[in-house]
């Protein structure tokens, strides 16, 4: 687990060598250098990217990559040089295992900095003076602890995302890059665990606060300010906003948007972006066993009794609005 | 991190003194002294309290305390002394960090007690005969863990609680000068976290059997012989009675109280007080997702549905009962 | 936590000393031995198990263990010897405390293991080459990591199963004598817990991913190549099939089958086996907090809502389907 060297003979690739090494189809020049991974819309002319999902062919028109990994039926697309291959995501993995970023120029924990006994932090990590690291907590490998941060006991900071490829039937793991960034006055608590981004970093900005047991996946950014109470989970990439408030259990999608200010209820399910701020919930409240089971069971046909309402005509007869959800 | 000096010469403020500092108006004898801090139903008469919650304002009608943080607005409903600000809950806070409680009496960890290697048990905790603290697991300051208590592996006993005190649109943290007190014979799972009091003590009572990754929050009390399964949270300040069976994945909201012989099935929401015995849930089961995303688009607009079965007249026709929600 | 030795002369009692000794009537010959406890489907002759659950009568019918602890109401339906007892479950826990499994045969850390700084390795533990297992992880007693592994910081594996047996108002521990076994290429997350068995093993196949903080209870078996996302919950002895897909924050009830290939969506709840592959959800989406709260406030009304369309001649004007669940 050293952190690469940088300037390294093998920090730098021609496409050439790639495209035989990972027999790819190359189209563009094969002498062409890239030397880091990146994603689509802030990679630059050295650095490759990929295009897994073709819900995302708008990055690529855009990008600025030196080089992108691609489905053939994809090569027309690319503005850049592509290494194509059916698999890209597999593909890149393994491209990725070889190109490295390079580690934070500060590293080290400072001597102003309180380490409890039995906490690990890793060689690159960098903690900031004033951060307290509780007894038993990690920090990874590159990741960053900013001024006045407490992280509780058992916390563990940096550890690889879970990013799997799919291939032929089993999972390969693509190489987790990035780090963890985490601002001032942060306050992380018993047992959470914060990933290490993928490619970039997972961004936890100033004053933010996380209570024990939450799971903040790679490249989550979480707003300043923000507070989190236990258990809740935010699956990868997601971006949430400053000064919000999610309350404990609350389980958040991958790769959503949640804006400024916005108050999630406690065990709610976030599923897509929230562009409004305000209070938004999805539990049911409890009820007595018996009656809940009632009620479940007519829940598991409810479209068809909002078809038998509409058919006696009680669409018409619905004061005020007039839907009863057939739209969605 | 070490326990406060018993009789330190700054043990004991005066109303004055901590008006001054801390910018309040005082009503009341600028010359009464307090020593501790403490709930409002609590608290005595060298002990300083807040109410931050008008909700609770029958706490302070009858509070015995030396004195309370308020704001002005509540100045005449207090029969005590009162210093008055306009965000008491964080100049409480503020107030707290001065005025901690003394450790327990008896403190270490007894000779017949088992700690694994990597197990961490701060200076002022105490660990009685016949426990057994696994490896990597955290005992934290002040905390006390009976006779024949287990704590598995990777448990965070009396870190912190998650309590924030909002001011100009950042947190203020509130000191948690609390601690976790464990009966006799409780087993604590591992990477379990239960968090140290704010004011006065978390508890677990004789009997208790906490599973694994279960949080609990600073301040509940769970009572004896109570089962909790894994993955559930408990937060701040909620009481759950004796012998109750709380299954996996359950979220208890803070400030509400469960009698005892409450049975709580898997994965639900409890967000109000249970005052009755019983087996509740609140849970919706597994569906095709395909089926399941067409009930939950007419979930929606339930309500509008209830309304068009009343405007065709379905609440007549109901058998039985007849109502249909319309007054909740 | 010595491991007990191969052979030992109390490695082996007589049906008749049990009986005396835990106050047992036994109905079969005193002088037959048994010297391991085992499920009641696999218990060989030398095997002692037990039925609780009267559900699980075929079980006792067809077993071919060497004994059985049973209530003396089923005395007649066993086909082997019986230790009969008012609480069963309480009575074989106690035995079991006698009759434990072997170690596996290989034990301590492979040469060619990576065990980071503040692991915790149990000396009977076994961990194959090329695992590498994380700072601050635990792994207990008898378990088994097997080659290519990769355990992250924080994980417990191996702690005993949640389990007990109710008495007199009490919880009495049933001992958990299994362990846990861990195939090639699994990958197991920060902060993630998986316990031993009680009787059997924890099964953890071939190339399973385990994010973080999830919880694998007693018993249970994940099959090859499944993916588990972070904060998910299996309960005790459930098995899950080959090339699943879990997503976060789902939670598994105990004792139930999901097929090979099923797919689960976010924080949904399985309380019934899965037998066909397919996607599964049960989580509501998001709402706005005062649109959802009506909407709940219909939902505990909804059988009435239902029977009062069905009143109305709903259910025969409803297209296509005819029912609205009350056969359920």
């Amino acid at each position: 687990m050293a952190a690469p060297t940088p300037g390294s003979d093998r920090g730098s690739w021609k496409l050439g060598e790639l495209a035989v090494r990972f027999g790819c189809d190359l189209k563009g020049d094969p002498d062409a250098v890239v030397t880091h991974v990146a994603a689509l819309e802030t990679a630059g002319p050295r650095e490759l990217s990929f295009l897994a999902n073709p819900k995302h062919r708008r990055y690529l028109e855009q990008t600025r990559a030196g080089a992108v990994v691609l489905d053939p039926a994809l090569a027309e697309a690319s503005p850049v040089p592509a290494l194509l291959i059916k698999n890209p995501h597999a593909c890149f993995a393994r491209i990725a295992t070889l190109l490295h970023p390079l580690p934070p120029v500060r590293i080290g924990v400072h001597e102003r900095a309180v380490v409890e006994p039995g906490a690990h932090i890793a060689a690159s990590a960098s903690v900031a003076a004033g951060a307290c690291i509780g007894a038993g907590a990690t920090v990874g490998e590159h990741a960053v602890i900013g001024p006045g941060c407490v992280v509780h006991a058992g916390a563990v900071i940096g550890a690889d995302g879970f990013g799997f490829a799919p291939e032929n039937g089993e999972w390969l793991k693509v190489p987790q890059v990035g780090s963890v960034i985490v601002g001032n006055d942060v306050e992380i608590g018993a047992n959470t665990t914060i990933d290490r981004g993928a490619i970039g970093d997972t961004v936890i900005e100033d004053g933010v606060k996380l209570d024990n047991l939450i799971q903040i996946a790679h490249n989550v950014r979480i707003g300043a300010h923000t507070a989190i109470a236990a258990g809740t989970g935010v699956a990868g990439s997601t971006e949430i906003g400053k000064r919000c408030m999610i309350a404990g259990m609350v389980g958040i999608t991958g790769h959503i948007r949640l804006c400024d200010d916005v108050v999630v209820t406690g065990k709610s399910t976030v599923t897509n972006s929230v562009t409004k701020p305000g209070v938004y919930s999805s539990a049911l409240p409890l009820e007595e066993a018996a009656t809940f089971r009632r009620n479940a069971a007519r829940f598991k046909r409810l479209d068809q009794i909002a078809r038998a309402v509409r058919a006696l005509g009680g669409n018409k007869s619905a004061t005020g609005e007039t839907s009863m959800g057939d739209e969605e």
